[in-house]
């Protein structure tokens, strides 16, 4: 499939949100960051029509955020599954973000639906700034340079 | 202004997705991140069409975001600016996160236009997982949850 959409040449922001940048897409992502894979399991999780759920699949594939691969199941005829690439499970932080700003800032009467906590000790976590060594840094302590690629 | 959208009554991507979940709308939030706070300078920087951005930030500002502030050059009519609130600027995680992934997997051929560093110590500075005593964590040491608010 031809790339239909033109990235814009500068902003990384922009160049992901032309391939990310509608609601759809990204409730098929939480999905399947949850563990959805087939079609008819994204059908109904969201309630999408399914010639949008095709599209935004498509494009996902499109931009190497997912693969579609077959399967089959018994008795049955194949299908096809769509699986997250590295890049795709690599939106787990950008999903996490959006996520932990609508906890804060659109809240709901009864709190959050789900929660982040480390595998193995348990504890809270969240999405943050951090620096090369590990280490959380406050959105006060960040400054935005401009690189030699910046458009003059 | 009445709050026109229905906003998910779940899943707090969605609900975000629901006041942000627009290219114009990250962008504009890209400029004022940078320090953008007049119509004028939204709609140079970003060559949008004035009733557009007009929408855009009346949204943001319904949603408390932006707050509209006015002010005035000496001799000239009052006019309004738009300022980032606390939840405007608790963004900016989110907005690194995105560029991040767009700067790895949809990279330009010159490098990123933009980077963060320490403000302090200028060390290179990324959007991760954070657990509550400021370690980062890695993704695959998360596990997300459902809370007893999750819908049954």
């Amino acid at each position: 499939m031809a790339r239909s959409k033109a990235l814009d040449p500068y902003c990384s922001v922009a160049r992901t949100l032309g391939v990310l940048g509608d609601r759809w897409t990204f409730l098929i992502l939480r999905e399947a960051l949850a563990g959805a894979t087939r079609f008819g399991e994204f059908q109904s999780a969201l309630g999408i029509a399914r010639d949008v759920l095709a599209d935004r699949l498509a494009t996902l594939v499109e931009y190497g955020v997912m693969t579609r691969e077959p399967y089959q199941e018994p008795g049955r005829r194949s299908r096809e599954a769509y699986l997250l690439t590295e890049a795709g499970r690599d939106l787990s932080v950008a999903l996490g973000s959006l996520q932990q700003w609508g906890d804060k800032y659109l809240p709901r009467p009864d709190g959050p639906t789900v929660e982040r906590r480390t595998r193995h000790s348990d504890r809270p976590v969240h999405v943050g700034f951090v620096d090369d060594l590990g280490n959380e840094i406050a959105p006060g302590d960040v400054v935005v340079n401009r690189t030699a690629a910046y458009p003059a």
